[in-house]
């Protein structure tokens, strides 16, 4: 299965249906195409969907809800769907691949992205490649970029060199953190991120078979910390997941470990952690990283085991109206 | 964008599926093709969200959900989402273009109707289009009649000639207000009704940015002045908007200003008020015409304000079961 | 309408994602399609989704859903909706096509499947085609076949003799009870079990024109009573179905006496009721085969009449997890 040829219909859906998706296509000297989704073009929550579609390799739905509540936290829902969870995920998703240049290299600033999308699975460059065994051999790519301007030559050069693409078959869609694209498709990885934890819980990623969840749709921050602070509330504080795997232990025991509660760090507002960390991610505890609330159904037994709680209450007091 | 452009596979859709959606389909001597959603044809759900897209002029989701309530208000919802709200809701869907004939004209009864959907922007006679600053050039279009009887020739002759079409190239859904595919498009109009009153408000358009709305779905009522009334109470009473605008003081002045609770004429169902009127719409408070309850998200603070409520004991007294 | 002609499309859709929905596609020596969802292959949600769908002859919308509600009695539902519920579900869905063979016919075990999907619509061997007035007429079809293993040559050849079909013209889904293809392709039943009890009751089926119905989606058991029993459990005390009759007399009558909780069995889980019968699917009461919750709204006066309850706590007894 090649999560690039998935998705490559998808990506041809975003360069035809640009003007609808408030997305601006542009193509670099050498032909790679540019989906401009919140840098200069405005985009939004449908340019967003489709490119976290694109982002899960073509293996998941991925749709804008209305909450059916009654009395709901929170009015709208992103939710994911997949029955590829591993590959959708960690082989595409996931933003694993570090991408970089110097002020020498740009030019101007220096550039720092963590690459997602399928077009990971063609320079397999990340260690998680080969824990999933999988390699993806396709005659075109696409990347996702969580920045706030177009990628440097340079980096878009060593995506083509390491992805073995023509520079043409390449399109890389960037995603501001701060935009409204950008957070569809952070809250998109709702699934994602339980898989992640899943993987450093050191559970056989083979157990897993079936992930679906959802979040809350927060309308972008305009800080860039409190944006991010936004998407990582969303999942730590209002995400839901429900996996199925193939065994009772693991059911039960991701069903105990995989919510946030877990972490030491857990009941403040991301952006406040991150900041008392002095921007510092690698001092956060890693088990925060993880949706609110799971339910694990175990094929072995039939039975399902529920841990975590959402708490509504830190993200209405978050999100809300400013007195 | 041509909304009659994005609209031309969903309406190559209605015709092929016809049968499937119990829609019959006609041609003028001219070629115009008719397509009766519930005059003689029954119609259906399933054609009543076509129509809600093609009405949408191919820029907006609908969809019909069952709720997922524990103790839902009503079972069955219609759903509707767009990235592009101002062109889909004012420059396609809202019902503004008034065709009329006399009874001389017809050679029978007088008709009137207000016509909706992608083509209007092609005839452009409504003031509406030189504020929206839109106008659409395609060589076909689609017209959406909430009306009780096929369109007479003049009429038709009318929008041809408006739109600068070929007779063959223009399609009439025509949906009565008591069918159930009538019922589906109207309540669609959830969020093109907040639109309308945000217009009405004299807030400036280019605010709105994004819009996702929801509402009840009742079966019609077999009279007239019911089946209008319920359609209303369901946007009125049951509708919820979310949208997301530029700036915080729109933001926090929709939130306040659009919920119908805002009207004089708010609380009674609305053909009761209707009625009181004496059948005059233009006796009712305008600020009447809004969904219930409404959240707005401001890409200015990220923060969303809420306003107004659903008011189910209302709706489940009008459409509940009779004694 | 051919309900063969409209599953096509997605015919060829599971045998082209087969690698994606992780199905195996086989050929007989005469060139009948065997989609393995669950007996050798895993299968998957995806897979059963797409089944469902085929399963009602291109005539219904299936989807997965996170269950939106504060605290949801499940997390994972099914939902499914239709325009033509007969056709959808008792000319196409309904297992009624009894197939069977002998030890000395397969050489090896006997085989007993009731077979489902559009292709019974071919072979018009119930009598129930007869009261339905429809019999299709395709050069192609499909099967569903809710068994552990694949179906003999012996009846293959009598479904291909039976609808008229050249061997390679039909395509036979094949989903375990105890698979999670299997569990969806049933619990996707809910609107089919509703209009099958409404044909029970003797109510004339012209009366139904629309459905909708949600059920929670648990996972297999291993077990295959279990397996059946959690289906069932998933539709008797889960399922609501939103039915729309033409008329009142019909509509009052249906949310009385549709839901399960009319039958003298109710209460208890349906692996248990079974057991208790010695696997006598005869001795359990008919009127069991329901959802557990009911609206049916009339279009002759369009009312809504309610009836049933869901018992979550049932559910989450059965399904929740182990001391």
């Amino acid at each position: 299965m090649s999560v690039n040829a998935l998705s490559e219909r998808l990506v041809a859906r975003l360069v035809e249906s640009a003007a609808r998706l408030s997305v601006d296509i542009s193509r670099t000297a050498d032909g790679t195409v540019i989906a401009d989704a919140g840098v200069a073009a405005p985009g939004g929550v449908e340019a967003g969907l489709l490119i976290a579609r694109i982002c899960m390799g073509g293996l998941g739905r991925v749709a804008r809800r209305m909450s059916g509540d009654a009395d709901p936290l929170w009015p709208t829902l992103i939710e994911v769907h997949t029955s590829n969870p591993v590959l959708a995920c960690l082989g595409s998703q996931y933003a694993g691949w570090s991408l970089s240049a110097t002020k020498e290299q740009t030019g101007g600033k220096k550039f720092f992205s963590l690459g997602s999308g399928p077009a990971r699975a063609l320079a397999a460059k990340e260690p998680l490649f080969g824990e999933l065994g999988y390699r993806d051999r396709h005659d075109s790519g696409a990347l996702v970029m969580e920045v706030d301007r177009l990628p440097p030559q340079v980096v878009i050069d060593k995506v083509v060199r390491d992805c073995g693409l023509a520079p043409e078959r390449l399109t890389i869609a960037v995603t501001p953190t701060h935009s409204v694209a950008g957070t569809v498709q952070v809250v998109a990885r709702v699934v994602e991120v339980a898989l992640h934890k899943t993987h450093v819980l050191g559970v056989d990623l083979h157990e897993i078979v079936e992930g679906s969840g959802t979040a809350p749709l927060p309308p972008p921050a305009p800080d860039g910390i409190q944006a991010m602070g936004r998407t990582n509330d969303a999942i730590l504080y209002g995400g839901r997941v429900h996996l199925t795997v193939k065994h009772d232990e693991v059911a039960r025991r991701l069903a105990a470990e995989l919510p946030s509660s877990n972490a030491r760090d857990y009941g403040r507002p991301f952006a406040d952690i991150f900041t008392s960390f002095n921007y510092d991610f690698y001092q956060i505890d890693p088990a925060l990283f993880a949706p609110a609330e799971v339910w694990v159904s175990s094929l072995e037994s039939g039975a399902t085991w529920h841990g975590g709680r959402v708490d509504g209450a830190l993200l209405q007091a978050q999100w809300g109206s400013k007195p």
